[in-house]
């Protein structure tokens, strides 16, 4: 198998800068559970990032996006609430029910479109608030970018946020791969991306990835309470240091709070106190549009390859002969994302990933490899 | 403050040989959680240091030891069972009610001495198990090193063990610090006491500590199916890795599964693969000897100076004038255990904690500083 | 209003012989919590009715269906199980979220036509059996009649039983209305029906509806254990009265345990010790069928007059213009399903139930409501 | 076996008025889960009880005090926080985990005596309020009366009221059994104690109990709005329907939602509507009354013979020999409390409890009984 794969962002190894900042952290004994200088100024970090004042913007490391999503969700809605995404959402389809089975909150499953959920949802469940029979819907989660691959526009996204704010719900954002979002939004100052498309959208609750873009072992939850209905606080008069230690208290008891907290910020300065973040998901978008270009040749002259979605971030999906898939599989190591297709065929659809440390030759490898199966 | 404080155990940095091992994983790509030659390594090691064959003990890496005891109880315990352990045990004191709260099994305290529970318990609760008004008493949970520090000897441990054969329990360790215990209770051959005190004393259940003896992120859950009782195991026909799923899809449910798990696995193999963990844990326990003599000299001298309870691993107790607790905090960093303690005085009870890293001259000057406040 | 509704089989009363039975439970006192002479001959008379000695059908009284459903299901699936059933299903449109939020089970939604699912279901779900990141599908649940009035024929669902043992999975039946489908079944054997759609086609866990069918405050959870998995029993040598304490415990920690159970089984002797059952769910089934014809009727010459499903049991959907619907319900009292239905004009549906009491006479209003309406 | 057994006041069949305001329900239809007149009207009964306007106390009628207490404080509790009572609370030793199994609350055990509680536990758990290793202490509950006979002053309870105003926390109130302590308060004016009791003592949530009192399958979860913190309010702008509407979804997903509702009314308006309650409540504390002078009489003569806890409703703790225990339950129906009781021969304790329907006979014939035993 070539050196890097297609099979996810998560595959490829920790970004050298990040390992480095580990190992920098140094001899020194330090209080645990994040009562250090280091993760003091992860959370600045995190909040200058989204462009907020440090308290603005409740920050906390955590193990991996399961966590900063469920975490996030669950420390404001009860068993009774339900949150809404769509279909392929990660927290619905690959959390294995954490949501559901560690606090007992239910989601409604939208319809989407390209992986998208459209802002009517808000008419759809709206009625259902005031019936005891249903679970009461506080939430509407999106991911970006989307589990296909596709993202949502700043207008897309401020308009998602304008109905949650009318309608007193939460806007949560499943951040995985925000970078990547932010980065192929606007990709001369992906920074002002970042912040429209959460501070100023209207985001309540987000999961901001770390781990997919060449951290190691940490993703991070950030709340924004000025984006929060004032059913999600502590009561109108309680400081937002009241609802941080709810959210930490939430996070120790879910598991997901490390003793040497210092060295999960040390992975987060080295990211997004720098520029690293923009250049990592920057490279893997590169990538992705690379591989898109070339399978596109191949869709216009091979009738059972097909490119299924837009391709808008580091993510390509690739309808292709059953037959194929092994061999590719075993040489470029990739996930099959359905076994049985859309069309006449039914051939199965590849997910193939790109990573921030994917080269052209990796893509050029792949594309070879796909080409010569073709033409066979 | 002295660089090296005795807040905790995990106070200290990472050994070097971890962060090391965590930058030679290198800039392969590889599947990700846990499918990777690196996290078998580690599989191997676990069962290697408990005398086991790689499928006798299902191991997986999570991020902190109360991620390993929840995920380990909770895969097995139900919400209408009950597990006993004594009032100072981490699982109810410092997890935040996670057993409780995530998967809702509820904690029966038996009361303790020095830490440690009497095997009578079985006998108190067993009545219980056909009393439908109350949690079933599925499971024992130990800690050792205890929470203050003592140890159970490997003949308790296996009279644990058998009175939980007998009445179809489970037998839990909680094991942060079994290192500690393993090179205290044999130092020549702490292998061999670690296969006494858990595989060979029936304990079905455990967490394998790293973090506080020089890892970075990272605890380990152990399960040993021949010690589980029937009802534990998926039908008797079952093969264990029928078990093994389980206990995975508990683990990514739990928050607790890293998709990067090799960097993970690279700590287990730098400690538990060579013998860092021994020599980390013997560092630890010789510091917390020394200074348990330079305090038991004292406390012979002053009224008000008391070690609270055998110092069996590389922690001590100590009771001291309340006046002084503040500025040698600020000096020494520690905990205050409680804040009133027994006695005519009522003083103040502080938890000393020593490092892997601890060396004679920062107990040097602990004693020293005491000494002066004693004297003065 | 009318004095008898179609807004639900639960708005009718209790049948007279119910409270007469709770009437006559006379001023002895009684062991509490189901230790007592009425309470062990309502099981037996459960069993009975089952065609199964004592031992072989483990019931207990709940005061509603929610509660049958979810104790059943949730004894014994864990937080990372999964069942599956249609979207319409009562377990997740109508328990706010009670499977999810109390003990953290996932619902699948497999796509259904007229409330019924397909067997194919399990070749659809059986794959993610191994997939660490998705709940364990161990369940399918079905309900009997379904949440839109249809029934499976006995063949049906023996083939989801024969499907169910070959997977190793649980079949849940949601009884609510399962004696309108007995009746409607087979009228001059409805017992046999009963016993051949659940006891012979495999089900292991069902609920077994009395208040929608002239009880009071009372349903019946009812585990076939012969039916389960073994990985659904304690261990394989556990005797059955093991696993009844643990469906026991598992009701009293779901707040579904009454301590005067003696007049919940008086009304379970009431109906299903003689045949109130069958009289009650004939007399509802006749009148819905008598509704359905006068429907039909309209439905040949009004445009907008659309009866939706099949009428296999006492339930009717209409589709109706808009405009009719407000003071057809202040008149007849009946809940409006979906307020936009399918077809040209999206008018909503109503749902029209009939009752054990419902008489000829409440039905030929309505149709003369209706009637009138159309010509209007 | 005498007819009227001392086993629990549950033990005694429903009151003749109840069954009989039950058949009086009659023929009519009504919509169900409580959008009927006879639950309007049972609701506002419960407000005039305990002198509120109607809109000023929720409140819900759930199958049993589990489902009341749990519920009660579930809707407010988050999985993180914790609740104060005692080790003998029915909350923790006779509801079989169900706060921490469905809901995930942690309960703390502070030492009681005679089943009571001090205030000072205030003093003790705030600390722990910033601790974010441990379960936010954020209510306190009591039970009047106690799980050991015993009864708080109006004086006390209105102290642990000003306590939890002044430190933000909810002063919950088990009140299985209030009926008993109100009429043992202020035998004159029953409703001025309870009112005194509950609303004026900062009770913000409790149970009121009906069952053990005469009723049949039913207990009441009152909620006091005024008397919460503002934390558990839904914002400080909602009204308090918004309150209302979460804690009927908290008790459909609690399993303890009826849909013939109107039947639950029936029993409240029987009991608490006239003074059915004040007459039952009275006739089980002067049996009892009778029953501790007879044995107080004997404990005079005979050393082994104890009345444990001070006789202040309807329940005696009685020690006495071992070898009496078996014949006298048979004889007489009742619990054994503790197998083994304090004092030099550690004689078991037996808990005596008197009904609504004791007699003076059913008192005396026990009486007889252990006289006879004693002078044996």
């Amino acid at each position: 198998m070539s050196q890097r794969m297609f099979a996810s962002d998560n595959s490829a190894p920790a970004s050298p800068e990040v390992i480095q900042a580990m190992a920098e952290v140094g001899s020194a004994h330090r209080y645990s559970y994040g009562a250090d200088e280091l993760s003091f100024q992860a959370q600045q970090t995190v909040a200058d990032l989204l462009g907020l004042k440090p308290d603005d913007a409740i920050s906390v490391l955590v193990p991996n996006g399961t966590g900063a999503n469920v975490l996030g969700l669950s420390s404001f809605l009860r068993p009774w609430d339900g949150v809404i995404g769509s279909p392929e959402s990660h927290i619905t389809e690959d959390e294995c029910g954490a949501l559901e089975g560690l606090r007992g909150v239910k989601i409604y499953h939208a319809p989407s479109k390209n992986g998208k959920l459209s802002v009517d949802i808000y008419d759809t469940y709206l009625p259902w608030a005031t019936n005891l029979h249903r679970n009461n819907p506080r939430a509407v989660s999106l991911t970006q970018t989307t589990e296909l691959g596709t993202r949502y526009s700043i207008e897309e996204l401020a308009d998602f946020g304008r109905r949650a704010r009318d309608s007193s719900m939460i806007l949560h954002l499943d951040g995985a791969r925000i970078a990547n979002a932010a980065v192929a939004t606007n990709p001369e100052d992906p920074r002002a991306a970042l912040r429209a498309m959460t501070r100023d959208a209207g985001v309540g609750i987000m999961s901001l990835g770390a781990t997919k873009n060449g951290g190691l072992s940490c993703d991070i939850l950030v709340v924004l309470p000025q984006n929060l209905p004032d059913w999600a606080l502590e009561g109108d008069s309680a400081p937002w240091s009241v609802l941080k230690l709810k959210i930490q208290r939430s996070q120790k008891q879910g598991l997901s709070l490390f003793s040497k907290n210092r060295y999960l910020a040390a992975q987060v300065l080295a990211l997004y106190g720098t520029d690293l973040w923009v250049h990592n998901a920057a490279n893997a978008n590169t990538q992705a549009a690379r591989l898109e270009r070339g399978l596109r040749d191949l869709e216009a002259k091979h009738l059972r390859i097909r490119v299924m979605y837009p391709v808008q971030a580091n993510g390509v999906w690739l309808q292709m002969p059953g037959e194929w898939v092994k061999s590719l599989q075993e040489e470029f190591g990739f996930y099959l994302w359905e076994p049985e297709g859309p069309g006449p065929f039914k051939d199965p659809v590849a997910r193939l990933m790109t990573s921030w440390d994917t080269e052209e030759a990796d893509v050029d490898r792949l594309l070879e490899g796909i080409r010569k199966r073709a033409q066979g």
